[in-house]
């Protein structure tokens, strides 16, 4: 998306890699809001290591992000010998599945690479294949979020005030996002609309990221507590809920997302205000048979007890918000049922979440799955 | 309550009155969690600016501060002339109705104590009475909280994870509080149980002074961000939730309290748990009709925005958090339906919302009013 920088305006993606210098390019989002900077990853390590200090964080950033490490590792390989080709190129590989071992994108996008490198049997050949389909995979997410914009944009009317949770935006993609690309999308289309931003405690991912974005692209917004949305919704004050989600059950339509999501599904329920999930096709999950079985990560109680300072010299800063003595429950995500969830906003159009089986070939399951 | 101070355990009120030395005394909750010190109020001024600088805050608490303010500002007074007197009296009562200015339980506590000096004739005489009135105010703030406490301790049974929202502990009354009594009761008959505290943003109050509070009556309890209940009650981690209320309308049984609140609420009704208000009876509004029209304060947009160090080094200390070119809405507080709501529990029992009106004379309604 657009960056304002010393008073010029520049496109900017999430993830990006300069082949000539063999660098994977990143937005370092640990210095956002306050400072836009590019990281720039030298060697697959780097990269690997990007991605576990989250550098770069989202699912499909990651994945992008996987997806150049591998090519940027293979471009650093000498030699013609496809055996200590391969060998190395199973190093790059492990070390950058290893990044994060809990997240799934990485590895479904290396794999991707991997896949289509086969084609090929030279090295130099398996090298320059590897970079296209690093870059295949890059363009398709952002292909695939401009499609969830596109079917997204209609459900956003002027004069709406829409409410989302935490970032499901262009920093965790390539490029556009899920929940926030309606958003994009409507603004192009010259569509007058008011965002409300949750903070989305305890990382506030939302008063932090995604109030950044909104800024960045002039959409008319504000934060609220968590809190707040209730209140809001009872007085008539927000027409839409979009979010994204990390996890969306093919065989049910229950839709995991970070921490509070489902509050406002309930909310939304009550009154009668419509709830949309934006995700792309990688987000489904065709196995899990209910929705309770998806793991929902513990996480640390600090931050649940505290807060960071996201900007200014206070950058970075950790306080201490609760009682010294203390302890806390952090769960990191939670899933909301179909019955809440009005519509899934994909790249291949908006689905009941109930309709996702009856169109799984449309939807990306292969037959052998 | 009890309060752990250098190894030894003594006995607190939020407010007393030392009338030898003409002191009210206030535990100073700008300092809590972190610090637990007496604030040293020597003089009707001090105990107003006091109020103003939420040295002391809390519906009971700040209507005893007043009561108290008044007793030690009268005695202030040398002399026998009563229309003298008198005039002193109105400047003081209008100091320390000036100290909050939108709240109305410091102007009630003070009525409560002049109406009673009525019954008197000389400056001496009325003084006495004065700190009588005064105390009495007190003591009765306390033994509402107590008589809640007996009412509602039926309500934990053993093995219970409790929820709450905000403080309406014993910081915010002179004693004991109002949605913990039920908490302190069932502790002292033995019950075992879990409280869930929402750290409440954007202030935090649940975070700091709720949690500062079970610990130092040793209630297992721990912080939650207040996005994560709706995922506990899905899964069946929470039996009961208890709130307080800044202002109960007894026509509509319709709760305005903290923000945040009404969602709780949405969430429990959802899940068949159980949702309980405990009030005083000066929390009940006999007037107004609907609760569509309790004025909802919007706050400093900085609340929002960033977090305040609760503890340490730290305390005091004021990051943002969030985007510095965003703004924020900050509204304090919402408003909860009756239908929503399983029960209020009163210092005269529990009472459907719906049978407030019903029941109004018992609760304290004047058939003037």
């Amino acid at each position: 998306m657009q960056v304002r920088l010393r008073g010029k305006t520049i496109h900017f993606r999430t993830v990006t890699f300069d082949a000539h210098k063999n660098v994977v390019e990143l937005i370092d989002q640990r210095l956002l809001p306050h400072e836009f900077k590019m990281f720039h990853s030298r060697n697959y390590r780097d990269t690997a290591r990007a991605i576990t200090d989250m550098v770069v964080r989202g699912a499909g950033a990651i994945g992008a992000a996987a997806a150049y490490g591998l090519a940027q590792g293979l471009f650093a390989f000498r030699g013609k010998d496809l055996t200590r080709f391969a060998a190395h190129g199973e190093k790059v590989f492990t070390t950058l599945k290893n990044a994060r071992p809990t997240a799934v994108d990485p590895v479904n996008a290396m794999l991707d690479v991997i896949e289509v490198m086969k084609l090929s049997e030279t090295v130099d050949e398996k090298q320059s294949i590897a970079l296209s389909a690093a870059e295949q995979f890059a363009n398709d997410d952002v292909e695939h979020c401009a499609a969830i914009g596109q079917h997204g944009a209609k459900l956003i009317k002027n004069g709406m005030r829409v409410l989302t949770h935490c970032n499901a935006g262009w920093l965790a993609f390539v490029d556009i996002g899920s929940a926030t690309a309606p958003m994009y999308e409507a603004q192009k289309r010259g569509r007058k609309f008011h965002v409300f931003c949750d903070e989305t405690r305890p990382r506030c991912q939302g008063a932090s990221l995604t109030a950044w974005e909104l800024a960045g692209q002039g959409i008319s917004h504000q934060v609220i507590a968590d809190n707040a949305a209730g209140h809001l919704m009872q007085r008539g004050e927000i027409d839409l809920v979009i979010v994204g989600s990390d996890r969306t059950l093919g065989r049910t339509g229950e839709v995991a997302n970070k921490i509070g999501t489902y509050t406002k599904a309930v909310l939304a329920h009550r009154h009668k205000i419509p709830f949309y999930v934006a995700i792309p096709l990688s987000t489904i999950d065709w196995k899990l048979k209910r929705g309770f079985d998806i793991p929902i990560e513990e996480r640390s109680e600090d931050e649940v007890l505290g807060a960071i300072g996201q900007s200014g010299s206070k950058k970075g800063q950790y306080i201490r918000i609760a009682n010294p003595g203390s302890g806390a429950r952090n769960p990191g995500f939670d899933v909301t049922a179909a019955e809440l969830i009005t519509g899934i906003i994909t790249p291949e159009g908006i689905f009941k979440p109930r309709e996702l089986w009856g169109n799984r070939q449309r939807l990306g399951l292969l037959p052998h799955n």
